[in-house]
Order: structure tokens, then C-alpha cells, then sequence
């Protein structure tokens, strides 16, 4: 792909600082650039890299663009802008339409006008893939599944029956989605399994990476709101419902007939117990245990910061003292008070 | 599926309030239930929404069975009996016994009567499928695996060489069996691999969800107890032995050598140490972390629960002072004890 | 595999305490092996079990030899002796050269000699996979990898386009290499994905297990250095830097752009912030929260151990209050120097 600067300006709505003329092949950091490519400066504290770039193009705010030695295009949220103009460069390999003739397809599905459907893909009866879709090799479409237009699902993904996927969603390699939600009584002498009878619904423009397990409904459905971004290794448990353009990052769980808001963001490692209710724009930050609901919008934590091993260790076993220590301050608090009342 | 109230009553020994010969097609919550659906009510606190119920019948206990306004059938355990209805109205696709064309399968392998084996399936030499076992598409069998009558194992699963699969044990996709333990040891420049020459052994009706890995023993088997459940993404090391019918929830770690005892429940994203040995009936709560042995049966728990941002900070940066701060008590009440034994 | 004890003592330039005729034909602990079979001594606290071995011969130091009811064959470092011979008695199944009928590679692709392609592996255009390397069932390797020589793949492995493998690397099953970065940009109304457009490379002889998620580099490169070891359902976010000889056990997540050092070593579920730079030979305990750079060699932890459930309760509960705690003990502090000033 070549843009010129002016296509870059007008694509973006930017000011130009430079010759619209040049041409743009590819995309660097400031840091590693060479001629030919664009890059960006999101955060202040890398002026210096800005400054001693050999990008061919800058995108960056308004105060920044005294200090480019090379044409800059003014824009108010540089990162946003390299996101947009990032898709233009992407290097994945052009998608062939068509189905291979190794995929394995029921005669009763239905595979919509240009889908791509990849090598050793197997799609089971009545399942239904949407106009434009991509289905990489090896992976696997279970029996009824509904999967709109423009989706991409990478290679190796399982997706069981009856699962309904929105339009634009994209799928990374390895995810299981629909699997049994982890339903079962005790009988007193074992497990008896709760048949899942629910699926999963995942809306529109979500993304969702690689590892990824989401579980059907034990009766109702797992819900994934339209917009939604998931790292990987993320599992998502039966009867979840998540709202609209919320993130995860990698390796969070969330335990199952938990509701999570719109617009909440979640880091790495967080665990979330099941039957809570989590407000719209609640963020977690990393390795933090969510055992009640949040109810108001806000950042919640809980984890422990490392330190070194000699210190951690001493720290660790007061922890397990620290009811006790409350108490002796409680005490002391006391006698001190006692004493003055005695004076 | 059709079943009667009479039937249903029948298979449970429920006492029936109503007509034996309404029909239930289907299952549902209280609150989403249709007529025509069969609902339960376990936990009194959601006697609300029986109370509003379309529902065609409920499973409860006696003592609710007053407030309900369609039929009952009243049990001790509704969950359990739920449970227990549930499989008469799975929505898994049917099965087809047979070898699908396009499996791969070696000439040495031996597949029970009634199996059925998917697409793209590799088999390698001298592998045993039982009677009755469902191998789905696009997933792996090594040499040499003996897999028990009426194993049901989904797609994309990799089983190593020389597993060993108990009767009627269901695997979902994208999990793996047998791999390499993590075994090296250092030479001082690097690391040198310990081949590992044990295997997996798992019992019968176990439930294995999607994406675990349980890795294969360095000389002696990794062994999984008979009716276990382990969740998504669970983690089992090499050498690890577990007792019947211990559940484990999605997200766990369980390192080397460690020895888990019989019906203990791990909550999500408990990390064990290795080399441990956990007592019967031991219970950890999510996001415990395990690091000595757990001798006795109950309850055990680490994790820190949520809190505001702001306040979590200032948390957890006492954390880090509490050895000094429990030193600073003691030396007070010592100051205390003295300045009253000066008077 | 035979091996005589004078052909283990000539590999390992140990010092034989016994017949060098005597055959070896497999591996054993000390406790379960038998007659036969090869076993070692590490920890001299199992010394008892070197008492009662079976074994046909034993691994130990020379202070252990004279405790060994059977030949010995003394070492220096016994683990890592038994991990140099462990590869003689590998199970793993013999490997036959040739790519299967049933694979699907494209015509541009390069398969080197004496590689081994399994059935189904999908193979894109323009990939090179070098002489002896083993590419198991159901993999996919991407347009334009580059998988050096030596180099094995299990099964149900997925690697995109443009992925670097080093030399003799082995990954195990159901990993997955050069997914995307989680690189989004936030609109105001929604996420813009940021292209990917950077790589994987991965060093020679690394070590990978299974369930792995290593991202591509949003610009640059991520890169996994040579000799590194990794465990099961790590997660590699993008851009992450790591050095030669580093091991990260299982369920580790390190998020992106972090750099860490040259033989460093990570327990399970250590989670890793980005952005952050740690020291060669850092050393950090199993479910650590590591939220800033670690500058120096050394060991750092920040896990909570497992209480009885009562006991956790009282003194999470007071975590909360922690910095009121502290308050109020500095506040006493004051309140006795000020009494005793005023004395």
C-alpha cells in the first residue's frame, strides 16, 4: 500500500505540515522508522524519539509539531489516528473467496456470497455463513450456527452448535465458543451434569482472541455486546451477559450468571465471581478479585504489588496476624484513653 | 422431547401437585420459562419469580410448594433433580456412529462398535477407540491411546501417545492431554530437557473442559480420579495425582508432583504449589494461592476482595509496611507495660 | 533403548560403582522403579527411598553412594545427569520423514529434506520449513513463516503469517503464535482496531508448551529468546521482549512492551504489567502481581498464602482498614510522646 500525505490528511480530517506529495509505504515506531514510513507521538514523554526520528511523516497534537524534524499531520488524538490509517498496512494475506475443496460442509448449510471457507474446515448441518465471512483452515462450525457477514474466524476455533455470531466479529486462532457451561449437582456420592441447553449470542464488531473460552447458557443465553474487545485466554462463563463495547484483557475469568455493564474495562488476571452485577464504566485493574457487585461506575483494585522476597515474606505472615494487630491496637487505644480518664 | 409430568414424577419419585398428563417440551427459568417449559426452584430467595412463573410445572421443595401457581413436583434436592430431567432435553446434534471419510486413521488403530469418528480425525498406530466413543472433528489421537467405551471428546483436542481415557469421560474442544511435563534441568549455561516417560490416566466419567491442559507424568502417570469435573482452562502439571470426584473450576494452576485428595472443590484461578499434598474435602476459594500442604478437611481462602482505587492504594502500600507497623505496636504496649510498672 | 551402565558413565563421565555390563532398559523414581530400570537421587532428604530402591542403578553425589543397595554412578549434579540420559528412553513415537497425502500445502511453499508433514496440516504460501523439521496433524503454519531446521510442532498448532522459529524449537499443542496484539484505540463511542503489523520471533532451542498465546508485534517484533523454556497457557501480549534462557511456568501473563531479562524465572500465574523493564536473572514466586520495573537480580514475590477460611476472613477485613491502622497507630505513637514530653 503507498498513501501520500495529502491522502493521509484527508482521510483524517488533519493539518498538514509538509508536502502532500510524499508517499508513505509503511508504518514505524519513532523510535525504529526509516524513510517511507509514518509514525506517531501519543504520549509527551517520547519528545525526544519525535525529535530524532527518521519517519517520514509524524502524527501527532498540535504542541508537539514544533519539535518533528519531518512533516507532521496534526491531529487531536494521535493514537486514534495511527489506528484508523493502521488498517491500510496491515500485512495479513489476502483472503481468497471460495471454498476449499478439503473443507467438509453439509449439504443443508448455507454459505453466503464470497465466503472464504479454509482447508479441513468442517461446517455441520443448517449452519449459516454470512456474505464475506472467512473461515480459516482447521477450524470447526457446529450444527445451526448462525454467523453473519464479514466475519473472520482464524484458524483451529471451535464453534459449537447453535451459536450466533454478529456481523464484522473477528474470532483469533485456538477459541472455543459454546462450549458446556460448568453445570452440575451433587448427588451426595457424585456430579450429576446439568445439561446446558442455553448458547451463546455475540454481537456486532467484537473482538476476541486467541484461547479464548466462552460457554453456552445453561438455559438463557451467554450474551457478548455488540463492540466488545477480548484478549486472550479470557473464559467467560454460562448465563454471563456483558454490555456494549466493554474490554477484557488476557487471562481474566468470569464466573457464570454475571452481569458487567457497558464500557467497563478490565486488566489482566482479574477474576470475577458468579452472580454479581457489575455497573456501565467500571474498571478493574489487574490480578484484582471481584467477589460483590460494583454498583457505581469507578476503578477497583485489590491486588498486592511485588517486593522484594526478604520483605514480602515478613509482610505476608503479618497479614496473618493482622486481625489480631487491630485488636491490640483497639487495646491500646483503650488503655491509653482509661489512663487519661484515670488522671 | 416430549416427557409427561406422570413421566417425570416417575423417574424422580416426586410427589406430583397436578395433572400427570400436561406435556414439557422444553426447560426454562422461572423468570424466562414459557407454558410448555419446566422450571426449579432451588434457592427460597427467588420464591418471587415462582410466584409469577409461566412455567408449566416446577421442580421445589415441599415447603414451597404452596406459593407456586402452576404445577409441582415436589423433590429434596431441585437442583439435583433438575439436573437429572436435563438430559432428556439436550440440544447437542445427534451423533452418527461410523468412521467419517475424510478421518485418517492407521491401520493398527482398533474402533469400538458404534463409534463415531469426524472429520479430519487422526488416529495414529495401535490407538484403541472403545464401543459407542465420539472422536470429533479435527481432533487427535497419538499412538498407542486406549479410550474407554462412550468417551465423548470434541473438536480440536490433541491426546498425546499412550493416554489412558476411562469409560463414558466427556473432553471439550481445544483441550490437550499428554504433553510434556515442564522438566528441565540447568546445566549452568542453560536448560536441558527431562523427557518425560510417564503418561495421563484418567478415570471414568470424568468432565474435562475446554482448553485445559494436563500434562503427562516425567516417570510416573499423572493420574485424574474417576467423576472428577475440571472447568476451562485448568491447568494440571506433570506427576500430579487427583482423588474421585474433586471439582475444579476454571483458571486453576496445579503444579508438579502435588497430591489432591477425593471430592475437594477449587474455586476459579487457584494457583497450587507443588509437591503438596491436599487432604479429602478440602475447599479453596477463588484466587487462593496454596503453598503449603492442607492437611485437613475445610475451608481455606487468601485472596483480597475489590475496593475502591484510592483506597486500595493506600492499602496496599501499607502492605508493605506491616512487618514495621506490627514491630511499632509491640514496642508500644512494651513502652505502655513499662511506663505502668514505673508508677 | 539399551544402554549398558559403562555406556552411561562414558556419556556422562561418572564414576561407576559397579558392573559396567549391566543393562538399562528404562526409567524409574526411586520408589516405583524396577529391576531394570535407572533412577537418581537429587534431594537427600529421599535418601530413605535410596535405601529401598529396586532400581537397576542409581544417579547420586558421592556422598550418597555408600547408602545405595545397588550400582551407582556418581555425578556431580544427578538431576541434570538423569535429564542427559532421560532422551534415550523417550516414548514419544517415532517420527516418519514425508509429508502425508492428506496435507495441504501451497505450491510456493519450501519443505525441506527430511521434514515430516503430518495429515491435515495446512501449509500457506510461501512458507519455508526447514530439513528435519516435524510438523504434526492438524497444524496450520501461516504465509510466509520461516521454521528453521529441527524445529517440532504438535498438533492443532496454529501459526500466522510471517512468524520466525528458531532451530529445534518444539511447540506444543494448541498454542498459538503471532495472533494479533490487543492494540485498540478508543473513539469516544468505540474501539479502532491498530493493526498489527509487526511479528514473532522466536530464538532456536525454546522451549513452548501447550495452550501458549504469543502475540505479534503491534510495529516491531515480539521475541522470544533463544533457549527460553515456557509452560503451559502463558500469555505473550505484543512487543514483549524476553532474553536467553528465561523460564515462565504455567498460566503467566505478560502484558505488552514489557523487556525482561536473560535467565530470569517466573512461577505460575505471575502476572507482568507493561511497559516495565526487568533485570537479567530476576527471579519473581508463583501468583506475584509485578506492577513495576525490577531493576536488580534477585527474587521478588507478593502472593498471599492460603488461611482457614475463618482466619482469612477477620484479616482481609482489616486489610481494608490498613490505613487507618497505620493512622492511628502513628497517632498513639504521638500521643505517648507527647505525654512523655509533658511529663
Amino acid at each position: 500500500m503507498v498513501l501520500t500525505l495529502g491522502d493521509i490528511a484527508e482521510e483524517l480530517g488533519a493539518e498538514l505540515h509538509g508536502d502532500p506529495s510524499i508517499a508513505v509505504t509503511g508504518l514505524g515506531t519513532l523510535k525504529s522508522a526509516r524513510p517511507g514510513e509514518l509514525s506517531f507521538l501519543a504520549n509527551p514523554r517520547y519528545r525526544s524519539w519525535l525529535e530524532s526520528t527518521q519517519a517520514s511523516a509524524v502524527l501527532c497534537r498540535a504542541d508537539q509539531q514544533p519539535f518533528s524534524p519531518v512533516p507532521v499531520l496534526v491531529v487531536k488524538d494521535p493514537h486514534l489516528a495511527y489506528a484508523q490509517i493502521s488498517r491500510h498496512f496491515d500485512i495479513a494475506p489476502p483472503v481468497t473467496p471460495g471454498v476449499h475443496p478439503r473443507a467438509v460442509i453439509d449439504s443443508s448449510a448455507i454459505i453466503g456470497a464470497g465466503a472464504s471457507i479454509g482447508a479441513n474446515v468442517v461446517i455441520e448441518a443448517d449452519a449459516e455463513i454470512g456474505p464475506g465471512s472467512v473461515i480459516m483452515a482447521n477450524s470447526f462450525i457446529g450444527a445451526g450456527c448462525h454467523i453473519a457477514e464479514g466475519v473472520h474466524i482464524w484458524p483451529n476455533v471451535t464453534i459449537y452448535h447453535g451459536v450466533v455470531i454478529g456481523a464484522r466479529t473477528n474470532i483469533h486462532a485456538g477459541s472455543v465458543i459454546g462450549c458446556d457451561g460448568f453445570g452440575f449437582a451433587f448427588s451426595g456420592s457424585g456430579w450429576t451434569k446439568v445439561y446446558q441447553v442455553g448458547t451463546v449470542r455475540i454481537g456486532n464488531d467484537v473482538d476476541i482472541g486467541a484461547g479464548v473460552t466462552i460457554d453456552r447458557g445453561a438455559i438463557d443465553d451467554t450474551v457478548i455486546g455488540a463492540g466488545m474487545i477480548i484478549d486472550n485466554q479470557v473464559h467467560i462463563a454460562h448465563n454471563v451477559q456483558v454490555g456494549e463495547g466493554t474490554a477484557i484483557a488476557a487471562q481474566v475469568g468470569v464466573a457464570g450468571s454475571t452481569s458487567i455493564g457497558r464500557f467497563c474495562v478490565f486488566g489482566g488476571q482479574v477474576g470475577i465471581a458468579g452472580h454479581l452485577q457489575l455497573a456501565d464504566q467500571v474498571q478493574v485493574l489487574g490480578k484484582t478479585m471481584v467477589t460483590g457487585s460494583l454498583n457505581k461506575a469507578g476503578t477497583y483494585a485489590s491486588g498486592i504489588p511485588a517486593d522484594s522476597q526478604d520483605k514480602w515474606r515478613k509482610n505476608a505472615v503479618r497479614f496473618r496476624q493482622l486481625d489480631e494487630m487491630a485488636k491490640r491496637l483497639r487495646a491500646l487505644e483503650k488503655r491509653l484513653d482509661d489512663d487519661n480518664s484515670a488522671d
